[in-house]
C-alpha cells in the first residue's frame, strides 16, 4: 500500500477526533460515579470500562507504535481495559470487569485526558501517513460502536435495579410509524450488496457482490409495540410452535412473557425507559426482543423475518434507523473476505459465528455512524439492544 | 392435496420398511447388554433410547392415527421415547435419558417386535393413502438418521470407557484420499440449488432456487490425519490467530490440542477407532473434528471452508462420503422454506439457527441415505460425528 | 502390636466371609441387567460399581500384600473400583460411575467368583496373621456398609424411573410404631459414650470416653408417617421459622414438599417403596427426610434432634433399627481419635466434616451390622437413605 | 419479662450508638467511592451494603415499632438492605448486591444520618423500655461485627484488584508471637463454658453449661508464617493425607498452594495486606487460612485443632486476639439453646449447621468485641477472615 501522508486531514481528524471523544463523555454526564462500576451480567460492561478501552485504542494502536517518546498513563491498563484484541495481551475475563473499583472513575478520566492531550500534540505536528490515519478514523467508529454499548449497558444496570432510577429527560424524541402496514414488493433478480464508496466501513461490509434475490415482501414500517402485545395476548410465548427449539429453552428457563424491561404492574402494561418506568406507547416500535422473540412474532403472523441482502436491497424503499432490525441471517463472511494483518485484524472476523445479523441502526447509535451496508450482530438471546422486528414474506 | 393410494407401492414399502428396521438392530449387535443404557454427555443418547425413539415415531405417527384398532405398546413409553415433537406430549430432558435402566433392552426390543408386527399387518392390507405412504418414508429416513447417530454414540460410549472396548472388525474399510491435492476453479456465475426430483428429501432442501456465486476453487480431496498433524505440531492449537473468539474459549475450556479420540501415548500418535485403539492413518481423512477446529485448519492454510452452496455446485466434480464436512454456511431456512403442518412439522425448521451445515455424507452414513443436497447440521463445538475438512479459495 | 496367628478362625472367617459376600449378590437378584450401570444423580453409584469395588477391597488390601502369588484379575479394575482410598491409585471422579457400561456386569461377577476363589484358596491355607484377619473384617464390614446403600441407590435408581419398577415383594415387615409417644426423662451427670468390648467397630466408635449431658428427654419411639403429614398439612414446607438458613434454601431450590419418594396422585398420598408405588402407611415411621427436615419437623414440635451422646446413653431404653436417625451432631472425631496408618487409615477420618450423625439402624441394614456406638454419617440434605426422627427436649 | 424503664442508660446508650456508628464510618473513610459498590464473590459484601444494612436494623427494629411517628426513609430500602430476616421481608439474594450502583454511597449516607438524627431524638426522649434497651445493645454489637465484616470485605476486593491498592498506614501494629512454642497441659476434668455475667452476649453463648474434657494439651501461640511456609515446602498441598476429603477437592478445585493473599513474585514470598503487596513477615501468626488448611497443618504436625470448649476453658492461659482462630469443633446449639420470639430470634440459630466455631479475635475486630465465650463461625471453605491457627494435642 503506498504511504501517503495527509498534512491536511489531519486537523480535520482532530476535529473529529474531539467531536466524538467529548460525545462518549456526555453520554456519562447523567452518572452517579457507582453507575460507572457494576456489571450485572458477564455482557454488559461497567461505563468506566467502556470510557477506559476505547481510550486504550488510540494509546494501544496509535500513540504507543507512533508518537514518538511517547509513555504510556499506566503499564497496568493493558491488562484492565484490552478486550478481545488477543495480539496485544493477556484479556481480562468478561465476567471480572464488575469486581474491579480500581481504576477509579477520576483516574479513568484522567487517563482520557492525557491520551487526549497526547493525541492533539500529535495530530497536531501535522504529518499523518495513510496506515496511521485510517487507525485513527478506525478508533473513532470504534468509540462510537462503544457508545451505543454504553448506553446500552447504562440502560441495563439502572433499568435492573429496584429503584428505577431516570437517566435523562433529555433524549431525542421517537418518531412513531403511525402509518399503515404495506408490504413492499421486490423482484427477483441480481443485486449488489456490500460496502462501495470512498468513506469508511467495516472489514466485514467489503467485498461488494452479487447475490441473487427470489421474489419478497418487506415491511414499511416496524412492528409496535400495540402489535406485539396482541402477540403475547394471543399467548404467543406459551405456545411452541413459533419458536426455534433453542428459543423454547431460552422461553422455559427464563420464564419469559414478554420484552426486556416490560413489566405488569397492577394490571398496566409498564417498560423502564431512560426516562424512568412509563406506561408502554402502543404506538411506538417495540424494542427489546431478542431474535427468537422476532422470529417467534413473524411466525405467528405467517411471515419470516428478512435475511440481510433482502434488507440492504430493499432498504431504500421505507424509514430505518429506529431499531436495529433482527435478520435471518447468520453473520458470516462476505465472499472474499479478508481479515487485516495485525491487532486489528481481530476486529470483526473473529465473531463470525453463533451470531444474527441486525440491520439499520437504532435511536441509540451515535450521529454519523450509520448506513445501510452496516452489519450489526449479536447472540440470538440478547434482548439488551435497541431492537426491533421488520415482517418479511417470501411472496406479498 | 389429491389422495391418491398406493396399493403396489404397500409392499414395496414394507420390504424397505423391513429392511431398514433390522439394519438398526445389526448395528447394534456387537453390544453388551450395559452399553445400550448409558449416556456420557446430553447430546449423546443410549442406544436403547434410540431403538425406543425410532420405534415410537412409527407407532404414533402412522399406527395410532391410522391402523384401525391399534392398541399401544405401554401408554409410558410416549413420554420416555419422544424426542423433541413438542405437540405429541411433554418431552424428557435430554440429559435424563441416562438414568433409565427401564424400559430394559429386553422390552425395548419387545416394543420393537410389536410394532413390527403391526406395521405388516397394517402395510399388509394394502391400502395407503399418499399421506400415510409419505409419513412412513419420513419414519424410514428419520430412522437411518438415527442409524448413523447410534455407531457415533457407540463410538463415544465405547470411546471414553477406560477399557477401549472394541466395537467390531468388521467395518467397511475407508477409501484412502491419497491422491494429490488439486484446487478446482469453478467460474463466477448464477447456479440451482435444493432438491429436484421425485425421490425423497427433507423439508430443509425443497425449494430449489438460483443463488449467485463468486468465482473459487476447491479440493478435490478432504484433508487427512497426516496434514491435520502438521496443523497440531505447527502450533495451531495455542495461536489464537486462527480461531474464532467461541472456538478459542473451546480450546481453552476443554483445553484441546487435538481431534477426538486422540491421544499421545508413549511419543505415538494413536486414536479410538470402532475397531479399538489404533495408530493414526496419517493417509486417512481427518475425522472428529468440529466446526472450530476446521475452521481454524483452513485458516492456517490460508483458506477456507467451502460455503454450502459452493459445495453442491461443485460436488459432481469431487469424491465425497467418507466424512460429514463441515461448511461455512450457517444452517438456516432456504427461500420460500414453509414447515409442514402438524408434528412433522417440527422436523427441521425449529433448528435453523446456532448450527452450521455440513455436506456429504460419512461412512458411518447408511447407505441410501445420502444425496448431493442434504442438509446435515450441528452445533459448532460438536466433535462426536464422523466429520472432516475440504478446503476451499476464493481465488485458485 | 503382637503377630498371632489365627489357625482356627480362618475357618470361621471363611463362613463369614462366603455368607456375607453371598448375601450382597442376593441383593441383586432382582435387577435386571440394565439397573447395575445407572447412576441418577453423583452420590448414587451403579449397583455394579459396589460389587466391584467391595471386591477391589479384597483384592487390593489382602490377596495383593499377603497372597503368595496372587494374579490381578484386570490391572485396569483399580481405577474403575478404587473409591475414596487416595493412597492406592488415582480415583475415578465419582459422577462418571454412570458413564462406564464396561466391565459388563458379568464382568464384574466373573471378577467376583475370581476374588472368592483366591479368597477361599488363601483362607484354607490356614494361617492369618492377626493384622490380615483384622483386615478381612474390616473388609467384610465394609462389604456390609455396601450391602445397604446398594439397597438405598437401587431403590434410588427404580424410584427415580417413570415406571416405577417393583424391586421385590420379599423384605421383612417393618414393625410398625404403634406404642403412645413417651418422653423418657434422663437426668443431668457424667455418662460414658463409644465402644467398648472386643468384637469389631470402626475407628470413628473407638475411643470409649467421658461425657458430661444435662438432663433431657428422649421419645420411646420414631415420628409416623401421619404425625409428619400433619407438619405437611400444617405448612411446615412453606414456614422459613422452622428450617435452618441452608434448609430454606433446599426447600425453595428443590421446591420441597415432601418427604422423598413422596407423590400425591388425585389426592391420594402415595410414596414409592421397594414394593412399587404404594399408598402411605400413615402408622409407619416415616422415612427418607434429610437432616432440614427432621430439624424442621422438631422445631414446629417445639423440640429438636438428640445428640448423638444423648442418643446412646438413652438408647437401651427404646427399641431401634427401623430408621437412622438424624441427630444434631456433628461428625467430628472422638477425643483422642488417631487415624490408622495406611491406605486403611482413610477409612473414616476424612469425612469428619459438613455431615451429620445418624445414629441406630435401619430396615436395610444387614445382619449383625448394627450396634448402639455405630456413628454413621451423611451431608444434611440427603433423603436417600433409610432416615427418620427420633424426638428429644432439653427438659420433659 | 419486668417492664423496667432505663432513664439514665439512655444518655450511655446515645453516646455508645453514636461512638460505635463513627467508627463504621471511620473504616471506610480511605475508601473511593467506586469500592463501596462492588461484589467479588458472593459472601463479600459492598461497603454500602454493610452501611446501609446496619442503618436498616435500627430502623426497622427501633425506630419504626417505638419511635412514634417515625416516618421510614425510603420504603425500598428494606428490600435492597435487608439480609437474613425472613420475618421482615423478602430477602435479596446476596449475589446481587454488586450490581445495585443506587442508592448511591452519598444516599446511603444520609440514610445514616438521618437515622442517627431520629435515633437520637428517640434516645433523648429519656424513656427506655428494656425490650428497646436491648434492641439496641443488639444493634450496637451486630454494627460492630459487621465492622469487621467491613474491613475484611475491604481487604478482598482491593486485594482482588490488579492495581492491588493500599487501604491505609494507620493500622495497629500487629503483636508478633516471638515467644518458644509451649503446648500447656489441661487436665482431665468437669469444666463449665459458656456466658455467664451482665454484659452483653450472643444467644449462641448462653445456657452455660457444664463439659466433660479429656486431658489435653494446648499451644501458647499462633503458628507463624514461617512454620506454615514449612509445611508449603513440605509438600502440604500436595498430599492429600493431612486433608479431609472435601478439604482436598479444595485443593484441587482451587489449585490452592498458600494461605489467600500470598503471591509467589520473582521467587520472593509476598501478601496483600491493607497497607499494600508486602513481604511476608515469617515472625507474624498465619493469616487468611480456612478450616481445611488449619486443619491440613495441624495432622501433618501430628497434632490438631482444639475444639470450642477446650480452647475456652484454656484461654485464660494464652493470649489471644489476633486471629479468629479455627476449632475442631461444629458450630451447633448448646444445651437448652433457645430462638428468641421474633425476627431477632433468626439471629444465630439458623446458621447452626454445616459451620466450624472459631475462637478468640483478630486484628480486625472492634474494640470491645471480644470475650473468651465468643463463638464466631464460618463455613470450612472460607479464607477471607483474619483466621489463624493455634495448635492442641491429645496429651502432651
Amino acid at each position: 500500500m503506498e504511504q501517503k501522508t495527509f498534512t491536511s486531514t489531519s486537523q480535520a481528524l482532530l476535529t473529529q477526533y474531539t467531536t466524538i471523544r467529548r460525545y462518549t463523555e456526555s453520554l456519562c454526564e447523567p452518572l452517579e460515579v457507582e453507575d460507572y462500576v457494576v456489571q450485572p451480567v458477564a455482557h454488559v460492561s461497567p461505563p468506566k470500562w467502556h470510557l477506559g478501552h476505547t481510550t486504550w485504542f488510540f494509546e494501544t494502536f496509535i500513540l504507543k507504535p507512533y508518537a514518538a517518546g511517547y509513555s504510556v498513563f499506566n503499564n497496568q491498563y493493558n491488562y484492565v481495559f484490552n478486550s478481545y484484541y488477543e495480539t496485544v495481551g493477556a484479556r481480562v475475563v468478561r465476567t471480572d470487569r464488575g469486581n474491579l473499583s480500581r481504576p477509579s472513575v477520576a483516574d479513568v478520566y484522567h487517563y482520557r485526558t492525557y491520551v487526549d492531550e497526547q493525541m492533539e500534540a500529535f495530530l497536531n505536528q501535522g504529518v499523518l501517513t495513510e496506515a496511521v490515519a485510517e487507525l485513527l478514523v478506525l478508533g473513532l467508529h470504534h468509540e462510537q460502536q462503544h457508545q451505543e454499548l454504553l448506553l446500552t449497558d447504562i440502560k441495563y444496570i439502572l433499568g435492573h435495579n429496584p429503584l428505577f432510577p431516570r437517566y435523562t429527560d433529555e433524549l431525542k424524541p421517537e418518531k412513531i410509524p403511525m402509518e399503515e402496514l404495506v408490504m413492499l414488493q421486490i423482484p427477483e433478480g441480481q443485486y449488489e450488496i456490500g460496502f462501495r464508496g470512498s468513506g469508511f466501513c467495516y472489514d466485514n461490509e467489503l467485498g461488494r457482490h452479487t447475490t441473487y434475490l427470489q421474489e419478497f415482501a418487506i415491511a414499511n414500517r416496524l412492528v409496535t409495540n400495540g402489535e406485539y402485545l396482541d402477540f403475547i395476548e394471543d399467548g404467543g410465548y406459551r405456545d411452541f410452535r413459533y419458536w426455534h427449539s433453542e428459543g423454547w429453552d431460552w422461553v422455559k428457563t427464563q420464564q419469559a412473557e414478554a420484552p426486556l424491561y416490560w413489566y405488569l404492574i397492577d394490571g398496566q402494561h409498564m417498560y423502564y425507559t431512560l426516562r424512568g418506568l412509563q406506561q408502554i406507547d402502543l404506538a411506538a416500535p417495540v424494542c427489546h426482543v431478542n431474535f427468537y422473540e422476532a422470529s417467534a412474532y413473524a411466525a405467528w403472523k405467517g411471515m419470516r423475518l428478512p435475511t440481510e441482502a433482502e434488507w440492504e436491497v430493499a432498504s431504500s424503499r421505507f424509514e430505518w434507523g429506529e431499531r436495529w432490525e433482527w435478520t435471518g441471517s447468520a453473520y458470516l463472511p462476505y465472499p472474499g473476505f479478508k481479515k487485516a494483518a495485525g491487532a486489528v485484524g481481530e476486529y470483526n472476523g473473529k465473531f463470525m459465528v453463533n451470531q444474527m445479523v441486525l440491520r439499520g441502526a437504532s435511536v441509540g447509535t451515535s450521529p454519523g455512524h450509520s448506513r445501510p451496508t452496516y452489519r450489526n450482530f449479536f447472540h440470538a438471546e440478547h434482548q439488551w439492544q435497541f431492537t426491533g422486528i421488520r415482517l418479511c414474506a417470501s411472496y406479498s
